[in-house]
C-alpha cells in the first residue's frame, strides 16, 4: 500500500513528477534546502525557479524540515543532481527506515569514485530497496502532460514494478528493464554527447553535422556501457538512444544549451552561470574521461570535449578534428 | 581518370552535390526535364525552385537534351525521386555506355516490385557499375558547406571507392560500407518514421514523445532491414540512425514537414501539394506495409501511419495507440 511519496529536492524533474503524482491522487511531499523554493511551492503554488509556469496543485506540500517530509512515506525520491546524491542520503539517513523504497532520478556517476548512483545509494542506505528511473523525459513536457516514456530498473525487479505502478499514467508510460548498469550508464554518458552536440550547434554547424556526431556518440555510449557490464540492447532503447535524441535536439536540455553557449564562445563558467542549474554533462565528461583511460575504451567525442572544457582547446577545431579523424571506411 | 559528372535531375540534393563538384574543379553537367530549371541554372545562376538561395558557379551547365548532358562523362548521377529511377534509366539507356559509373542518391524502394533502387538500375543497365550514396545530408546544408558525412556502397567496392574520392572534401566526408542492402533499406524506411515523427510534432506532442517514437522506429528499421538481409551494425551507422535523426528533427526534411501538416489536420494530398516536392515517406509507407505483411515483420509505426495516410484513421488516436500498445517491459 502506498502511504505517500517524498521528493528530496525540488528541482524541475522532481517537481514535475510530484505534480503528476498529486494529480493521480497520491499523497506527495517535497523537501528542499532552499527556503525560497519551499515558500514558492507552498504559497505561490509555483516552483518559479525550477518549473516556471506550472501550477502546483493544492495537494502538494513543501518542507524545509527533512524529517517531517520523509516521515510516513512509502517512497523516497532522490531528486537532486548526481553529485548531491551521496550527500542527501547522508543527510536523510537517520530519518529513513529500511522499508522505504528509494528512487533515484538523477543521471550521472559519482565523479571521484566512478560509482553508479545505485551503488552510491547502496553504500549509504544498504538495507533499502533502490530503484532507478530514467529515460527521455524533459520536466517541462512532463508537467504539461505530453506523452512521455521512461524506464525503471532495480537489482530486485519486484521494487521496480512497484515504482512502475506508482508513476504510470496514460500520458507517462513506465517500462521495466532489469539491466541496471545499462540504464544508469546510458543516462550518464548521453549528457556528454548532448554537450558536444550543443557545441556543434553553437558554432553554427548544421543538422547534418549533429546527426553524424550523435551517431558516433551512440557508438561511444555502447562501447563504454558494454565494457562496464551493460547489455547492448539497453543502449538501443529509451534510456540510451531515446534519451540521447531528446537531450541532443531539445531546447529543454540544459546540457545542450550549455554546449551552445560554449560553441558561441562562452567559457565553461559563464555557460554554467547562464544556465543557472547543474549541467550534468560537464561532470560526466570528467568522470568518463578518467574511466575510459582506465578501461582503454575509445571515446573520441568525450576526449575532445574534455580538452575543450578543461584544457581550453578551441571548440571549432575540436569538432573539425572529430569530423575528420576516422578512417574512410564506416566502422563502428 | 574523371572526365566529368552528369546529374540526371536538377532537384535539391543533386544540385547541391553538383555545385560542390564544380567548386572542386570537376566538370559537371545537369540535365532536367523542366525547361524552367535548366534556364534558371544557366541564366539566373540559381535553382530557384529546388535550391533557393545558392549561387550556381559558372562551371555548372544545365541541359534539356539528355544525350548532350551524358556524353563524355565518367559518372552519371541519378538524382531523381525513387519512383522515377527506372524511368530515367530507360530514358537515358541508349546514350549511356557500359563504362559510365551510375550513382544513385534517391532513398526509397520501387513501390510495385519492392526492389531496392540498385536492383532496379541493374535491371535497366545490367553492364554498368552501380554505386549508392546515402546518409544524413540535407541539400540546404551541403550547399552551405556545412560539415556533412555520407556513405557509399556498391556490389563492387572498387567503384564505391572511386565515388568516395570523387565526392570527398574536407566538409563532405564520404565513408565506404559494403552492406548495400542495409544502406538502401535504412535510407528508405527512415522516411516512414520521419513522417510519423512529423505527425507527432503536428499534433503538438513534445520532444519526449518524438524521442520515444524514434527509438521504436529504429527498432522497426532494424527488424525489417535485417530480415531483408542487411547487417544490424549498418543500421546503427550514418545511413541508419544518423539519417533517421536528421530526418526526424530537421525542418529541412520534407517528410517531417509533410507529417507536421497531416498532424495539424491537412489531408495527404494537401500536405504533398504544400511541400511541392516528392514526399518519399508516403510511397515508402505503402511499399513497406506490403513487404512487412509478406515477411511477417512487426512494424507498428508503419502500420498505424499506413492507416492514417490511406485509411483516414485519426492521427491523434494513432499516436496514442502507439504510445500505449506495448507491454510494460521494455523489449526490443
Amino acid at each position: 500500500m502506498c502511504l505517500g511519496v517524498t521528493f528530496l529536492g525540488g528541482g524541475s524533474f522532481g517537481t514535475a513528477l510530484a505534480v503528476m503524482l498529486v494529480k493521480k491522487g497520491i499523497q506527495t511531499k517535497v523537501w528542499d534546502r532552499k527556503k525560497e523554493v519551499v515558500d514558492d511551492i507552498n504559497i505561490k503554488r509555483e516552483n518559479i525557479k525550477y518549473l516556471h509556469g506550472t501550477v502546483i496543485p493544492f495537494g502538494l506540500e513543501a518542507f524545509e524540515d527533512i524529517n517531517e517530509s520523509i516521515s510516513g512515506s512509502s517512497y523516497i525520491v532522490l531528486s537532486v543532481p548526481s553529485h548531491a546524491v551521496r550527500q542527501i542520503c547522508r543527510k536523510a539517513k537517520s530519518f529513513i527506515n529500511d522499508n522505504q523504497i528509494i528512487i533515484s532520478i538523477a543521471k550521472g556517476i559519482e565523479e571521484e569514485s566512478k560509482k553508479r548512483l545505485s551503488q552510491v545509494i547502496k553504500e549509504e542506505l544498504p538495507h533499502n530497496p533502490i530503484v532507478i528511473l530514467s529515460g527521455p523525459s524533459h520536466a517541462e513536457e512532463v508537467a504539461q502532460d505530453i506523452p512521455t516514456t521512461v524506464v525503471v530498473t532495480s537489482e530486485n525487479m519486484k521494487y521496480a514494478e512497484k515504482v512502475q505502478d506508482l508513476f504510470m499514467t496514460n500520458k507517462f508510460r513506465v517500462y521495466t528493464n532489469e539491466d541496471i548498469i545499462g540504464v544508469e550508464i546510458g543516462g550518464a554518458v548521453k549528457n556528454i554527447i548532448a554537450l558536444a552536440a550543443g557545441v556543434s550547434d553553437g558554432i553554427g554547424y548544421g543538422d547534418n553535422t549533429k546527426a553524424a556526431l550523435m551517431t558516433r556518440g551512440m557508438s561511444e555510449i555502447v562501447r563504454i556501457g558494454t565494457s562496464l557490464g551493460g547489455k547492448p540492447e539497453t543502449f538501443s532503447g529509451l534510456t540510451g538512444m531515446g534519451d540521447l535524441i531528446v537531450t541532443c535536439t531539445s531546447m529543454h536540455s540544459r546540457n545542450r544549451r550549455a554546449g551552445i553557449l560554449i560553441g558561441k564562445g562562452a567559457t565553461v563558467e559563464e555557460a554554467v552561470e547562464e544556465i543557472g542549474m547543474v549541467v550534468e554533462g560537464i561532470k560526466a565528461c570528467k568522470a568518463f574521461y578518467d574511466l575510459k583511460e582506465e578501461l582503454r575504451v575509445s571515446m573520441p567525442i568525450t576526449d575532445i570535449l574534455y580538452k575543450v572544457l578543461f584544457e581550453k582547446k578551441d571548440c571549432k577545431y575540436g569538432v573539425y578534428e572529430l569530423m575528420t579523424r576516422d578512417k574512410k571506411h564506416e566502422g563502428y
